[in-house]
């Protein structure tokens, strides 16, 4: 399926599950949607956040229609989280009747936009092998503050065999708006993760830590975590793991 | 004198001149102000303009000191403008006096800063030989619309010998927080400049025609002509040539 079919299965409610995977070379992106008046502060976390937050896309207030796909941002994602106050209020398969013009939507970029090109250099992704979403962890790595945002970044996990970083490095160091090369790779207690089986996003991915280190991205579920600190009175984002998929090739 | 010494002769107006050619090696940076309001539009407009908008900081509303310089914004550049209602009202030389809570301030990269490295290569500059502030022109290149924000592009020119247009480009794109390579190179028709002898911003440089091309770069004067379409009831800018000079090193 290319994306335009692809978003049509969300629409539709055809399909909730995660994007990893999904429409090979096509950018995937994460969505963060907040009141007019966050934007000018949550634009300048992103600014200074680049590699947690690379912006590919911007919505201006009551705009439902990105300029990197041909999608309405209120249905044609698989699954939407709706926050309130600062908490998850419910997982949701389309946010119609929750949209308001006054809403200003984010596109940041996605660590699944790089998966496919380290499958065609045969590294192996056990969230897809094991049909997880992708774990997801909170660190202690500081981001920098704008405004009412401030927290700490999210990351990704890919567990790889020792062989295969180098590559991984390598190849992830080129997609520079889809967050780049790794922040660590190794022991998770260093970046203030206490149990990798239990992700804070996501789904654990078994792996035998004897075989294979694990590896991590910053992750653009950053904001989020970073969001929640604010407890805007609405606040709506993808479900982690479940992106648009744009109509943009990825940009290495 | 160093950018720190520089910034307080101009702080007590014992020079309100253009700052081409002053503090070597450290990044000068265009300025605009403006009510928080415009905030979000304004900042967005500069992330989908980088080339004539790359920002090098942001000041969050009443925050009067930048991050990469010790200064006080409302006084130490040489020369200020202040808008009303998308009009000119006057030059001053400090802003204390129209300073508000609200204002944020956008600080902006400036070609400025790449001169030194053109003239270490032996590429002499006319505006400074001749102690003229660079000349800068509108054109007719759109800028990408953000928000209310939408016009054209104003860029600077410096008039080359043929010979030494090559070098110039080589040294000036690594330059990418400073406005990178030149935007166009030769007839100044081609880019809407009707006379290259009435610049819009700066001031008028002699060359000889034949021995000379004029080459010009995108400049961060932009912001202040794209403001003045918005027509917000009061925007602070640096007057055009006067700029801030930062205390970080030039990047290339």
């Amino acid at each position: 399926m290319n994306p335009k079919q692809q978003r049509e299965t969300f629409r539709i409610n055809k399909y909730t599950g995660t994007t990893s995977g999904m429409c090979d070379n096509y950018l995937q992106a994460n969505m963060i949607m907040l009141p007019k008046e966050y934007a000018f502060e949550f634009l300048l976390f992103c600014q200074r956040n680049p590699r947690s937050c690379p912006i590919v896309d911007v919505l201006e207030a009551g705009v439902t229609h990105p300029r990197i796909a041909e999608a309405d941002i209120r249905t044609d994602l698989p699954k939407y989280r709706i926050y309130r106050n600062g908490k998850l209020d419910k997982e949701v398969s389309d946010i119609k009747g929750e949209w308001r013009e006054d809403f200003v939507t984010f596109l940041i970029g996605c660590s699944f936009t790089f998966e496919k090109a380290l499958r065609e250099e045969g590294i192996g992704l056990l969230h897809q092998e094991q049909q997880r979403v992708v774990p997801m962890y909170k660190t202690n790595i500081p981001c920098e503050k704008a405004g009412r945002f401030e927290g700490n970044m999210v990351v990704s996990m890919r567990a790889l065999k020792p062989e295969e970083i180098d590559k991984a490095v390598a190849i992830t160091e080129k997609f520079e708006t889809s967050h780049g090369g790794p922040v660590h790779i190794g022991n998770p207690a260093e970046i203030g993760i206490s149990d990798i089986n239990h992700p804070d996003y996501g789904e654990s991915v078994s792996f035998d830590e004897n075989e294979r280190t694990p590896v991590f991205w910053a992750c653009g579920v950053t904001p989020q975590n970073v969001g929640l600190n604010v407890k805007p009175a609405i606040m709506i984002a993808h479900a982690p793991g479940h992106m648009l998929i744009t109509d943009q090739l990825e940009e290495k």
